[in-house]
């Protein structure tokens, strides 16, 4: 069977896998695994491998992206190949070349999937997913933008509420945290002075969504500039319009200050 | 310990759920389910509860809506109870009201989360996650309105994508399939003609995904009135700007005409 089956590994640590998952990983002839395109806090590759039974080669991002992930195709073409990643497998767009690339060659592709940080995130906090328009990635300082802003006020035109990622170099060890992309959207607002993100915004900051201990905490930005989440992985949303009912989850779930249910329209 | 665990189902079948999510199953004192918020095509109570070595309870939505979980509460007041939901538990925005009013009775809530068709749909497309603009759902005929078509038509304006979730009543074994919900778009066209869903307009209908055969064709929404997609669950995407890779994606993964490589911006 030449066959390349791509497996979500969920979110946080070995648990985040289904049982599928996991069954797809035994049963594979070849397994290997990237852990850069996303972050999981807990997880540990030797807890995962005695579980699975299997040994498990690590590719780098140099294996699967300046060289077209050449191992991948190769141990695919001669049985069943597992290729583990991080949440969803498809939500990152870095696989979809590999999966043209082996359907093209006689490849048959499979996808068993995890749970995403991008559904994980909406739901912990209580917002309703239907009333999220585009996501936005909020790069590093070094590379900053006026692009998130941009997004964030395209949303908020249409009452919608933004999930903003922010950017991680897993394999550097470098995260971006709630508390700098506050910052670099307060520093646009500064130039562009469209009340999109002011210090007054309430904005919703979430730090390892799927651990035991998720932090989660809705305030002003100007309160968040400082607020201590942790370690990463982190997200940050800046609401749209909300309904009583998303305030009352951020009431409960999220800290939100409860001036807030005076603001609903 | 007085806890709420919601966890979500992934998935498809009993193998949808995470490690994590099993683990908590077996511990809890008590385990409820509900399978009507969406639709998992081969999944088996019978298998999951031997596989969990519980007996689960399956709620309905007059249960948890019209009676707002009181048993589910009662439980969870006595110790830990779980909620077992299809999908990722929040996605579908019927149980925050539940997780508020245990929070605002002292029950610590906690979540674990599983694989949602909406990362799903659009991994397994191979679109990119970042270009979709609001998701909508198409109602069943009888609930038709022109609101889908409004939606696609301002992310449309955008560039954006869009996911359409179709309608379902998984109590009563009712589910709007890709063809009717082309159909109900089509006829808005008619009446509104600003392009926004022709017959010549390419689609995306997907079914079952999550399963071990997993339907997805891309096509002028002409053809897929037509298309035999099986079973649901079944969504629908209206693309907006394709990227070359995207339509690559499409080509392969899900039939679409090899016209549209000359269709791109």
């Amino acid at each position: 069977m030449k066959e390349l089956v791509f497996v979500g590994l969920g979110l946080n640590d070995e648990a985040g896998i289904s049982l599928g998952g996991l069954e797809e990983t035994k049963k594979a002839d070849v397994v290997f695994i990237e852990l850069y395109t996303n972050l999981l806090p807990e997880f540990s590759l030797n807890k995962f491998e005695a579980h699975a039974k299997k040994r498990i080669s690590v590719l780098s991002r140099h294996d699967l992206e300046d060289d077209d992930g050449k191992v991948v195709l190769e141990a695919a073409a001669k049985g069943t190949a597992v290729l583990l990643v991080p949440g969803d497998p498809f939500v990152a767009t870095t696989h979809v070349s590999l999966r043209i690339e082996a359907e093209k060659r006689g490849i048959k592709t499979r996808i068993v999937h995890g749970a995403s940080a991008i559904s994980a995130v909406i739901g912990a906090c209580g917002l309703h997913n239907y009333k999220f328009g585009k996501t936005v990635t909020v790069p590093f300082a070094e590379n900053a933008s006026e692009t998130p802003y941009n997004v964030i006020a395209q949303n908020k035109a249409l009452g919608l509420h933004t999930l903003c990622l922010l950017d991680l170099k897993s394999d550097e060890q470098l995260f971006l945290s709630v508390n700098d992309a506050v910052k670099e959207l307060l520093s646009v607002e500064e130039k562009r002075r469209q009340n999109v993100v002011s210090a007054k915004t309430l904005v919703v900051g979430a730090a390892r969504v799927g651990s035991a201990l998720p932090v989660l905490k809705a305030d002003r930005a100007g309160q968040l500039l400082s607020y201590d989440f942790g370690g990463p992985p982190q997200s940050l949303i800046v609401p749209g319009q909300l309904h009583f009912m998303e305030i009352e989850a951020l009431i409960q779930f999220a800290g939100a200050p409860e001036e807030l249910r005076r603001e609903v329209r």
